[in-house]
């Protein structure tokens, strides 16, 4: 008798553990941006290209991952379309690969009240697994997202963006604002065991502080690949002293590795590549 | 003849001296939680419903208003429908009342390639006047919500939230964060003279001290009504030395003013009251 696991069993720490322990730490971003969909691939409307486009990447890498990763940006631009192709692009993984969790993009953050109907819009509506927040507002009204203590709450530390100084850095009593967060969500608001961080690989000296602060908490990298993020350094500074921990995400240098047909074997050597990249760092 | 003025000719910084200049300076918020719409006015689905009740909202309130604003987690909330609902309001006000601009409250906020997307998605496709953004990632970013020199960009300075202080009041070289992110705006990210900060009514000498820092930047205030934000020392507080400057934001206390068959009455008489009060402060 096979006996199917209610959809609460789908814990996101859990998931992740399960991956690392088969060596996966990479993370593919559908940052979907409809510009860059090759013409092999494109159908007659926006929804239908969009779900087409991530298909076959999924279809192509869901192997070598320990999660996928939707930024909700490239979605909320087409609208009523571009919203029910993040949902069925959801709905797909949860399917063909239900032990790999989904990382909603979205850069959430607002009082707690707002905070409720955006956790409600990610985690009950939209099925994702995780989704990453500001920490601008503080800890207490992102506990409308920590409550849901099997999904992820990942919240921004220090980004990959190289503008990203001009606030992370700012020196706190001698301390950049990066580390402060890292301090607060490792010791004040990760009370469900469920908080995570995310550092750009860009950073990777950043990350190495980061880690010495939060112990085994998840971190998912940002700006590997088209970002120039330094792979190796970043796994070195950040895996953590279990040999866990990381989800290195790489979105543009991956999925429009190729504009012609094969657009999908290119993303899964370019993804192969990063994975076998990020295990020869793993065992140097 | 009469000449309709272009699409283009809206800009929300001309829309909201327009307004100021007639006295106005109140802002209802259209945070239209379903589950606390009235009976009265519920209809088949929810896109009807959230729709039917802006309208009778708007319809109530719209004379005595600076802009309408609309909080994006309350509509994605629900989807497909909340993103017509969202979509369908908007057009509603620029409809029938084309000289009030319409603020999305959605605190968006990434890398720059991902902010060209979450722009489009406000400006182009969902046709806001204006949008708040995080500044956590810096400046650099956020040149992708700037560079809509007709649009306003209102980046979050001091939110209204209890918790606000954790990281808001951080001391950065013996400054709180949020004075710094009020003089980056001031003196470094308002390149294209459309940036705006939102600073919570509950705390009105931050406030005071951000009006010190901007000069004539308009300043939306968060937490009027609902969140116990004092008013008169608010409005003492933020008004610009011109007698500007002021978008004070009132959501719940308005919109949600009865239960009853008459709600729309009874937001026009909160409404009413408030713009009154803040009147009332101004010649004080």
């Amino acid at each position: 008798m096979v006996v199917c696991a209610p959809m609460s069993a789908r814990d996101f720490r859990v998931m992740l553990e399960a991956r690392w322990s088969e060596g996966k730490f990479l993370c593919v971003g559908l940052d979907s941006d409809l510009a860059k969909i090759p013409e092999s691939v494109r159908k007659e409307d926006t929804r239908q290209t969009l779900v087409a486009f991530n298909r076959a990447i999924i279809d192509a890498t869901k192997d070598l991952v320990c999660a996928f990763k939707l930024n909700s940006a490239f979605y909320e631009a087409h609208g009523d379309e571009g919203l029910a192709a993040l949902r069925e692009t959801i709905g797909y993984i949860s399917e063909i690969m239900p032990e790999v969790p989904v990382i909603l993009d979205a850069k959430r953050g607002d009082i707690g009240n707002t905070n409720e109907q955006y956790a409600y819009a990610t985690f009950k509506h939209l099925r994702a697994d995780a989704v990453t927040v500001s920490p601008y507002l503080g800890g207490e009204p992102l506990e409308a997202f920590f409550k849901y203590a099997d999904k992820g709450v990942i919240v921004l530390c220090h980004t990959s963006n190289e503008g990203a100084k001009e606030v992370q850095q700012l020196s706190v009593d001698g301390e950049p604002l990066y580390k402060v967060v890292a301090r607060l969500a490792a010791e004040k608001w990760n009370k469900h065991g469920n908080c995570c961080l995310l550092v750009g690989a860009t950073y990777p000296e950043a990350l190495g502080e980061v880690r010495a602060i939060v112990g085994e908490m998840p971190i998912l990298i940002a700006g590997i690949g088209a970002q120039d993020g330094d792979l190796h350094a970043t796994i070195k500074q950040g895996i953590s002293s279990k040999g866990r921990g990381l989800i290195v995400n790489a979105a543009r240098s991956i999925i429009f590795a190729s504009q012609d047909h094969n657009f999908a074997k290119a993303a899964r050597g370019k993804a192969q590549e990063l994975h076998d990249a990020i295990t020869k760092a793993l065992i140097q």
